[in-house]
């Protein structure tokens, strides 16, 4: 039988020089013995996402990840929101991320209506009743954020935002990015909800308590990031993989659910630095029994990244290694441990430097690095890979490659 | 004068890491002076021959050191044996790879007719006097292997196999794969090519014979693998070079033959374990006086690789770096020494790892790497390069590339 496949993501582990950490990286000063030994047993290297100095995001990275050419099939992030939330795509919908937010003499005062959580169910089925002239669906999903998909022919994604990303404005107008009838249709009725969800909002119960108690009102919703639902091959057609996925974060299980993975729920797993490890450790091994291929993702250390913290990530990054030790027990199973991209302490944001990688399994070639950073396994004998090439390297391992000739 | 290229292909000599050789491979382990000598005059890497992870077919990767790309080029197995075999094709002639079978009462009891070796001629003879719609060439080449070609316009190859693939079940009616006008021509052809064999096999004096003596009768003729014959460029127009070719394996010559090169006979080069290396070491140097560009191939690694045996894959290996002293006296000849794919002794198959690979002639850069291997090498100045790199190369070191530009 052939063996199975684990990618363990480590979301914005990779970083750069930190001055106070004597020029070290985070993972450089961090203690992570079982992330050294896997080094230790397998082979080693750096990984561009997507290419060479080009910054990815969560969903162009995990695409990159998958073998999708995140160029080819990319639309935006917000049909990956929508399918993370739960909701069901079809490949004409074009889907958006939205804000719940603060309107105030026709100005957005708080992008994020104080981060509003409770009531928030109320609002949405009062948004849900509206009458557009496609149907929708709208959802909640965590705090201010929500999405909405607008569904059937004759649409696109290529609109401008409602959103105007910053406050003491009034909100935009949709407008067609491109000039088309599906994008000028899809504007149109971008804006028309807009106007009605202004209409059904104000006067809505859940407003007039909250502004009784001093609460912003979440009065006005701000779509942005429109796309139209992107078509990813099946990941069982496109490598002969049943796959399931493990991930705190709702655009990762988006792009895995999109991509055809089963989206593994783990309690504790919350997508922040007070994730239980353990317990997407334990699950991820449990997972391997049903699946032939698991991606797991752990955020936290792109949490320290996008905050400048280093001592918080190093924190993390122990958190995480100290969590790892049963994986050491893994047999009939190839395994990559790297991340998605690099999030400096440095730079508070996504940056392309590559990501270090390892790659172990019974009979993984040996290089020389022993330790898990930046700098040793550029050493290794993986050298410098690019994200399309991971697993396909798994599967060859795993001996779920065809040959390619005679 | 421009300086002559060597190309030295290992077949299957890339591995993984084997348990019972303490987790080293083969060419870590095997005794390798003369290699080791080149690695540490030469430049060192490794080479992916067509991409990280994909598993090389010896027609698809020899197609790839060649510098032609085989997604673009390649139509199947079928034209490559043929042309290996001495048929001359043409480009729009579809090729077969054809056993000898032996039928019993309607079904396929031995796929190998006995590896019959003896009467094969005269069976090939008959087989030739049938008449069909359309021109066509067949010959026998080893045991009970042979190949056929369709000749002429209006074919095409995507049509599925008449050999079943297994025994003890019926010859499979070939179907046209793509649902085309050509296909659709060949396929019938083709079954009525394995019902005329049928009928002049059956009662032949030669099986008759083999009947009374108890072997198997090759009474029915299996085609596989058909493809139409691929356009590859002359690689005297392609890269500037007369080229020779030696190899003992059929389908190796097939491409060398497709890509314009002359394939030059080494007696006692066989293509198996008991392949007399000097002799054909002594010949590759006699034909770099006649040729700019020389390609040899040595067989046995893969056969090791194939049974699972690393001890035995070791002592080949041994065998051929013990042979390989006179190219220590080359002048003006750049030579690259690498392998096509690997055949681990783990997988017993091809795999996408990578290949070592050193390079070395008068002025080619010097690295630090010392042994030949997929470790050491990893640690080179060539680092991680692709199939289609390698002879580009080796032109640009010899002096035979064209400037780009001004």
């Amino acid at each position: 039988m052939a063996d199975r496949i684990l990618m363990f993501i480590l979301d914005g582990v990779g970083d750069r020089a930190v001055r106070e950490l004597d020029n070290k990286t985070p993972l450089q000063v961090a203690d992570t013995p079982n992330l050294d030994h896997f080094a230790k047993i397998g082979e080693n290297g750096l990984m561009d996402t997507i290419a060479p100095g080009i910054r990815p995001g969560s969903d162009t990275g995990h695409l990159a990840l998958l073998g999708y050419d995140p160029y080819e099939v990319y639309t935006g992030r917000g049909p990956f929101e929508a399918a993370g939330a739960g909701l069901s795509l079809e490949a004409e919908d074009v889907a958006f991320r939205c804000n719940f937010a603060t309107l105030k003499d026709g100005k957005v005062v708080d992008r994020r209506a104080g981060r509003i959580k409770e009531g928030r169910g109320e609002l949405t089925e009062a948004i849900q009743k509206i009458k557009l002239d496609v149907d929708f669906e709208f959802k909640d999903t965590v705090e201010h954020r929500a999405v909405l998909m607008l569904k059937g022919e004759g649409l696109d994604g290529e609109v401008s935002d409602v959103d105007p990303h910053e406050k003491n404005v009034a909100f935009h107008e949709a407008v067609p990015l491109e000039d088309t009838k599906e994008n000028k249709r899809t504007a149109k009725i971008l804006n028309e909800f807009t106007e009605k969800c202004v209409e059904v909002l104000s006067n809505h119960p859940v407003n007039k308590e909250r502004e009784e108690r001093g609460k912003a009102p979440a009065n006005v919703i701000l779509p942005r990031g429109g796309g139209k639902v992107p078509h990813l091959e099946d990941i069982r057609s496109k490598h002969g993989l049943d796959a399931g996925a493990i991930s705190g974060i709702t655009l990762v299980r988006g792009v895995c659910s999109l991509a055809g993975m089963d989206i593994i729920d783990v309690e504790g797993a919350t997508g922040g630095l007070d994730t239980d490890v353990d317990a997407v450790v334990s699950s991820c091994i449990d997972a391997l029994e049903k699946h032939e291929f698991v991606l797991v993702n752990i955020k936290g250390c792109d949490l320290s990244g996008h905050d400048g913290l280093p001592e918080q990530k190093i924190d993390f990054i122990e958190k995480i290694d100290s969590s790892l030790e049963p994986l050491r027990g893994l047999e009939d199973t190839y395994v990559a441990i790297t991340g998605d991209h690099s999030t400096p302490v440095t730079v508070k944001g996504h940056s392309g430097d590559p990501l270090p990688i390892t790659i172990w399994g019974k009979d993984v070639r040996r290089d020389e690095v022993a330790e898990f950073n930046e700098i040793s396994c550029s050493r290794g004998g993986l050298h410098r890979i690019r994200g399309e090439d991971v697993l396909n390297i798994l599967k060859d391992l795993a001996d779920r490659a065809e040959k390619f000739g005679a």
